[in-house]
């Protein structure tokens, strides 16, 4: 099954859209908080539907080894297991294997490594990586791709995008079987009923590699995604500062995924409309002002920088929820401006605005 | 001024009553949540409010030591800074003082210690106690105490009970000339609009050391509390577990404090009408059910035993949140049922379930 995507409005390349999922809609271009291990690091469920989140993501790596994809499988999938009736997308697995799990090897069956954890000996293979997505009930699954590191060779970069361009169709054909499987198509009776597929770019930093892995990606699973560009939605994953996130939505991408508000948040880095604040300097001491005087989040309506800074120099933990809250509203208000600058038909002054926060 | 309370019913020994304050009424039988240092460790404010705790109490020694007492009535007291608008109990800093502080040394004068924090060399007098309770705008401040060693023998604890009394004179003598003197007297307009000093009953285990401390208390701060028992509240600091604080309140202690439900959530262990479950316990693993089938919190309204579980075993930051909001609503629950129970006239049944679950 295709993800069901419409585009409501351009501006310029930018496009206002909507994507349907088994679990209510997503506006896009879409910021998706990540739920690494089925929770937004401190945040309780009712206050990311206080922030109108209406996506988040789940890692498949992470919850593959804790609590293991069969546990949430029995339980009713992830949605149930977390309490989350909103959309919920899972990624491959490939970027967590390459990033955290020791002694990697690559063959053209898939990739075994160690857990980072305890570890024990794990194999993932396109086929595997669906098992576990379907398992876990995602809503829009995402293919198994090599992860490329950074500095690739054009060689290697090459070889990279043949092998992930292999899986992708190893993915398709299992995801085909086997989506059906997941847990919540025998309870739920909304549409879609089954999830989505979707295919990874690859490529390193070579333009061109990645234009030839976008297209022939589109070859592979053209079935489930049809082409790529123009009428898909496309996700840039793990991206990005909020400038960054505003350019990438002006570019016409609908989709993006970053740890960065939640893990700023934790370590006292708050994003706000004057820029980037580190909480814990000594001139917030006595700051008796909001956060962000301009952002209406629950954070700001309730406490003061001098608050704030006390809580994280105290090492208190409220001090990571609260200034995690502040971020993903940063985030999410962020988006919400990008889509009515676009529905207006004028990003320019939102571009101009981020890019002076830089 | 004394302390406004006001008994509306008894059980035998239990008094059902409420203390005025000038942030609102409390109802005894209360248990008082500890917010160490201006913060319910890992509950947001407005959670607290959810739940109707109505007072809540603050360390005067970790409140001096950080952010400063002095920083504190800058930005209008406690209450202001942490964005609080209901009752603060502060401690006299005695306890800490001698659990915390390294070196201390007691002399007539007071104590000096050094800060386990950074070393630094402090001394804390009474007067010194109120200067700081009265700078943080407390609404029931504490007598300067020293606090005898669980172990102390009867001539220790003769000699600590006696210096406590002098102690106590002392701190009734400033506290009288300096109460007005809180933040929030210049802006609140409740009634009272003083805070009210509250004496400490000392004399280690031993039962007639404690009675003539009770009695001899009451002599020296008689004009701020005139005599302790039966027609003023009576706060027992640092107790309990939930069968505990039911038998206190039974006996007729009106006022209770702990850091077990916070400490303990944080540490997986739940209270439950079931009795303590160690939530990171394996059986927990595919328990769907809540973690207390009788408990109407938002915790157990919305999150599974195996959820939790998953939450505590993956070190996840939200797992301390959600379990300190059950084990706090668990207490304040319980102390709803006391005052109910008296109310009926009957604890009968009350004492027997929850000694039950001991």
């Amino acid at each position: 099954m295709t993800l069901p995507f419409k585009i409501e409005a351009q501006a310029g390349t930018a496009r206002l859209g909507c994507i349907q999922t088994a679990h209510g809609a997503v506006e896009t271009p879409a910021f998706m908080p990540v739920g690494t291990v089925g929770s937004v690091k401190a945040v309780p469920q009712d206050v990311l539907e206080e922030l109108d989140a209406h996506i988040i993501l789940g890692n498949t790596y992470h919850l593959y080894l804790r609590p293991g994809h069969e546990l949430v499988r029995s339980l009713g999938g992830l949605h149930k297991f977390m309490s989350w009736d909103r959309a919920l997308l899972t990624d491959s697995g490939g970027f967590q294997v390459f990033s955290l799990g020791d002694l990697t090897k690559v063959s053209e069956e898939g990739v075994t490594f160690r857990s980072h954890l305890d570890g024990t000996s794990h194999l993932f293979t396109p086929e595997r990586s669906m098992e576990i997505q379907i398992a876990l009930g995602s809503d829009i699954v995402m293919a198994f791709d090599e992860c490329t590191e950074h500095s690739a060779e054009r060689e290697r970069s090459r070889t990279s995008m043949e092998m992930t361009l292999r899986w992708a169709r190893r993915s398709k054909e299992y995801f085909d079987a086997h989506k059906h499987e997941v847990p919540w198509t025998q309870i739920a009776g909304s549409t879609p009923a089954t999830p989505a597929l979707s295919g990874i770019v690859q490529g390193g930093m070579y333009a061109d590699l990645r234009r030839e892995s976008a297209e022939r990606t589109v070859e592979m699973i053209a079935a489930a995604l049809e082409v790529l560009p123009k009428d898909k939605p496309r996700y840039v994953m793990g991206v990005g500062y909020p400038h960054e996130i505003v350019q990438y939505a002006a570019m016409g991408v609908d989709m993006m995924d970053c740890v960065l508000p939640t893990r700023a948040g934790r370590h006292g880095l708050l994003f706000t409309s004057e820029g980037r604040m580190n909480i814990k300097n000594a001139r917030f001491a006595q700051d008796q002002g909001p956060a962000d005087p301009k952002c209406s989040c629950k954070v700001c309506a309730r406490y003061s920088r001098a608050y704030l800074r006390h809580l994280f120099v105290a090492a208190e933990p409220l001090a990571g929820l609260l200034n995690t809250i502040h971020n993903l509203a940063f985030y999410l208000d962020t988006m919400r401006a990008v889509r009515h600058a676009i529905r207006l038909g004028d990003l320019s002054g939102l571009l101009s605005a981020s890019v002076s926060l830089a």
